[in-house]
């Protein structure tokens, strides 16, 4: 994207709270690489779905894959959808009950799914998906089959009518609440990586990229 | 609810992997109450949103909140929604990339959500959800003021029709993968609680309902 700033549309020009605002390439592509999930939500004659599906990005697109038996795949051919992703950083404990609120990092990215048709670019984007995942990853499992291959749908959106909402930092209590006697501050969430559990039928010595899953 | 167990209808019957799905009460109330925030979906003129917003549950319904002047708590009076919670447990290492997975909690409820319009449900709908957020909270802020709640809408919508999809445990490889060298077993993530950040103008001692915040 030779422009990094999107210019926001009908649809993703942020109303409330807009200072919290971001169109730009690096913050969206920021938010979708620290996923590992979305939620997309598109419709048909039963009415409007939302269903949660792994993803990943390669460029400017963001790809999602699954059964070509799948619904929502063969919907999404026929009808926009709304892609979400949202990280939760923690609560904002404010001094007044109403001032409370989250801070987040969500993006929320418009458009038509196109299928990825093309057996080389397919192929592609799920070993990009495979290095998504946990990298190094691709070299040591048994590959996908021409049969596994022609059995799943590669669809990707284009990154180019999205927005993110960014909440970070303290408390913004009213002036007037500033003294009254509530503790005030952050309460922090994060996504923890704990100890790798291996298959009790694994007889194969954790590699690096599998022992180096664990957070200090 | 009498029956704790409800009967799937068309939009709500799990298609892929149903061997996942679960239509039980105690199910869908676990995975609401595990989460701080939602991905509601729903329609208008410009199409699909998709939108996270706090979410809590009372008895047998979800509620949210927000300003009076939000679109999407107007839109959604106008048609039923599709709201989403995902729990993300764990990368699912099998021995071919193709068995690879995730583990996770799911929950989609389907319907109309209706406006909490009388006062005094209203309020305890929002101290309910500050009970949620932290228990011991309500009684140390200022409350909300008459002014406060006239511009917030709190809404609901009943878990009648809904449906969970479950996934734990390691990899499901077939049997001619077992044998492939590769590690095989399950990377853990779970949401964790970091230690409370003061606010940098906050002289009040930490109660034990913030202190306790961070885990061991």
């Amino acid at each position: 994207m030779n422009d990094p700033t999107h210019v926001p549309g009908d649809r993703t020009r942020v109303r409330r709270v807009a200072t919290n605002a971001h169109y730009d390439t690096a913050t969206l592509h920021a938010i979708i690489d620290a996923a590992y999930l979305c939620h997309v939500a598109f419709g048909d004659s039963l009415g409007v779905h939302c269903i949660p599906t792994a993803c990943w990005r390669a460029g400017d697109h963001l790809y999602i894959h699954g059964s070509n038996g799948s619904r929502m795949l063969r919907r999404l051919q026929e009808s926009d959808a709304c892609v979400t992703i949202t990280h939760l950083d923690g609560l904002v404990m404010a001094r007044s009950a109403f001032s409370h609120s989250m801070n987040y990092r969500s993006a929320m990215i418009y458009g038509r799914f196109e299928v990825v048709s093309d057996a080389a670019a397919q192929r592609q984007a799920m070993e990009q998906f495979m290095g998504r995942l946990l990298p190094g990853r691709q070299a040591e499992v048994r590959p996908g089959s021409y049969k596994e291959y022609a059995a799943t749908t590669v669809m990707r959106i284009a990154l180019d009518e999205a927005a993110c909402k960014v909440r970070s930092g303290g408390p913004k209590d009213d002036e007037e609440d500033l003294s009254w006697p509530a503790w005030a501050g952050v309460l922090p969430l994060v996504q923890t990586r704990l100890a790798p559990v291996a298959d009790p039928a694994c007889t194969v010595h954790a590699p690096a990229h599998i022992a180096g899953w664990q957070q200090a």
